[in-house]
């Protein structure tokens, strides 16, 4: 059995962040990140399988949240408000690590092999939006179109978000562009 | 200067899904599809980079064609109005080759990477769809809103149009798909 450490993972994921921020993402090693939060590659291991997954962990349990997210909407709720819904009630998810956020949001856009890895969990994230839409009746294609619908609400939202001059909620951005959205998809 | 192979293109294209359908993508080398379409490996390197990109040969031709086709869209037309009538216009593209796209889409689907592939492309088409809107004068967030409606439109039509018992062409799916889409975003 390893030793108790207090909070090795909030340690892990500081220090991996900030040797990405200083010497970049390929060239920081695990051995690296272990060492400078005070703890062994070991500890590391259990936590992650790759110095990768430092920046992709919670994507699991961001996806889970969402899917029931559309689940709890009110049975009267169109398909695009579950999912608006979802998405509202996830946005404390971020604004409880929104420094740390906007720090891995700068690494990964500066990375292709890393900004490739967020497409793959949007995706799939996109896919579980679609499920949980199925699982409340909602038929394809409206289930697909209205989780990409979501995704690229999310999107926009979340780079706003991240802009270093933002001052506004994710909460806020998130109603603002679905409406935005809405527009967009009137406007003939 | 190499000898001159009637339609070596065509014929690597051919071999290379031949192969991958039969023995798996991962199992087949270049030397492989060379010798199937009765070339040379150095000729399979003239036309690509590497086995994968056989796949996504003509994504450039059709980036750059959807972009003009929203630049050549009525200055009058709405940004998605825009953006359909690009798509629609790009349908032809697929069309001409629908067995060959068909049979090309199983062998990604069943392959992790060449999927992940496609994702990064299918963002890349969104991003130069997003630029020609604002060549259009259409400001951020609506481009890249329209950019990513459309991309799920396009996404949607096209899963339809290569399922194998359709017999609707592309041009019109995407029209359908394009209503159904603005139904998602009235609905409330």
């Amino acid at each position: 059995m390893g030793r108790w450490e207090p909070d090795a993972l909030g340690r892990l994921q500081q220090a991996a962040l900030a040797l990405y921020g200083e010497q970049g993402f390929d060239n920081t090693t695990v051995a690296e990140i272990a060492e400078r939060a005070g703890l062994t590659k070991r500890t590391f291991f259990r936590y992650f399988t790759d110095k990768r997954e430092v920046l992709f962990w919670g994507s699991q349990e961001l996806e889970e949240g969402l899917a029931s997210g559309v689940g709890a909407a009110p049975e009267s709720a169109a398909p695009l408000d579950a999912v608006g819904a979802a998405l509202e009630a996830a946005s404390g998810f971020f604004e409880q690590r929104r420094e740390w956020v906007v720090r891995r949001q700068r690494i990964i856009t500066a990375n292709p092999e890393l900004h490739e890895r967020e497409l793959i969990k949007l995706a799939s994230l996109t896919r579980a939006i679609a499920a949980a839409l199925r699982d409340r009746g909602v038929d394809d294609p409206t289930a697909t179109l209205t989780a990409k619908a979501g995704a690229a609400v999310f999107e926009v939202a979340f780079e706003q978000w991240t802009d270093e001059t933002n001052q506004r909620p994710l909460q806020e951005l998130i109603r603002g562009t679905l409406e935005e959205f809405r527009a967009v998809a009137d406007a003939r």
